[in-house]
């Protein structure tokens, strides 16, 4: 069994990965996080881009465990606030993981912004490093749209507030396997399962 | 005497389109602000650009006076915000006018933002629309950086946290004439000097 560790906090992320790991059928491979690893302190998120963040947050993990590691960094792209809030998506407004009050500012700061100009995306970055040299970053983008006012009490961060292209309900309001199917988040993952199998198959 | 109407209701504004022309000797030309005629309703400031809300603003005040008319939209363009808080600039912590709020949130934002990448650029579009036809925009930009805490009393809006190419001092912290000479808005005015010459020689 190869230990292969998401790090990440997030117990939902977990899941998440875990699921995928067993609908692929990846046999020998053992998803742990964060929580279950003697803790290390967290490197600072500093990097321009998503991808920087998820491989720095991956070379540092695989420094401090010497395990297989992925790592994300996501957030959403407002198009009239030019790709922001981007790698500030968690703490746009000042304050880190403020879920509320994050949201409640991109909506006061697209308030005078017109319909046809609330495109948005959310985008996820994966990165991964293996001890075999392995090691890369993979993309993917869900696009939607801002609406006016939150709906929905699923998910988490910007959710009630993007509704995704060809659908009426925010991502809050979809179903966690509506979600994981179209998601930025679930799309990424898919793009690694090449990598994983590659990893099972060494041990 | 020929008036034109400089469509601001800020008084320094005013005053500063009022010292260029006397600097460059453009006779015959009086210049007017907002405050001076009779009140008409604001048009809101939807555009993507500088260049589309001043223009908008201009066209908007020729139909309303029927004066030859110059506007400008200006803010703050932060690199590591890309370009952001830019036409938001005056609503960037969702209440307009804000400045206080405003320029906390920018420092927020960035807290995490390491200096080389905390470049910024003040940005003033121009707009002008007159009744010989002549119409168009101009931009000027005063590239700079943004620092850690606020300095200086004077000026508006970013000025505080604003330190220009080769200056040590914030913005805020020029005297109005220093200010003047090489800010975004003083340029973009000065760019506008051949139109006005030519507008006080159809009189």
């Amino acid at each position: 069994m190869t230990r292969v560790l998401l790090a990440t906090r997030n117990a939902k992320k977990l899941t998440e990965l875990r699921r995928i790991v067993a609908a692929e059928s990846i046999t020998g491979l053992e998803v742990v996080g964060l929580a279950d690893l003697p803790p290390f302190p967290d490197a600072p998120e500093t990097g321009a881009t998503f991808e920087e963040n998820a491989l720095a947050k991956a070379r540092d993990a695989v420094r401090e465990t010497g395990l297989p590691v992925i790592a994300d960094d996501s957030g959403i792209a407002v198009d009239a606030l030019n790709g922001m809030p981007g790698v500030l998506s968690a703490r746009w407004s000042g304050r880190h993981g403020a879920d509320d009050a994050n949201l409640e500012l991109v909506l006061a700061q697209l308030n005078d912004v017109p319909e046809e100009r609330r495109g948005a995306a959310f985008v996820c970055a994966i990165a991964y490093s293996f001890p075999d040299g392995d090691e890369g970053t993979l993309r993917a983008e869900w696009r939607g749209s801002v609406i006016r006012e939150r709906r929905g009490t699923g998910g988490f961060g910007y959710d009630p507030i993007f509704v995704p292209e060809g659908e009426t309900r925010t991502s809050a309001e979809l179903s966690a396997e509506e979600k994981d199917a179209v998601s930025h988040r679930g799309q990424a993952l898919r793009l690694l399962v090449p990598h994983l199998k590659a990893l099972a198959q060494q041990a």
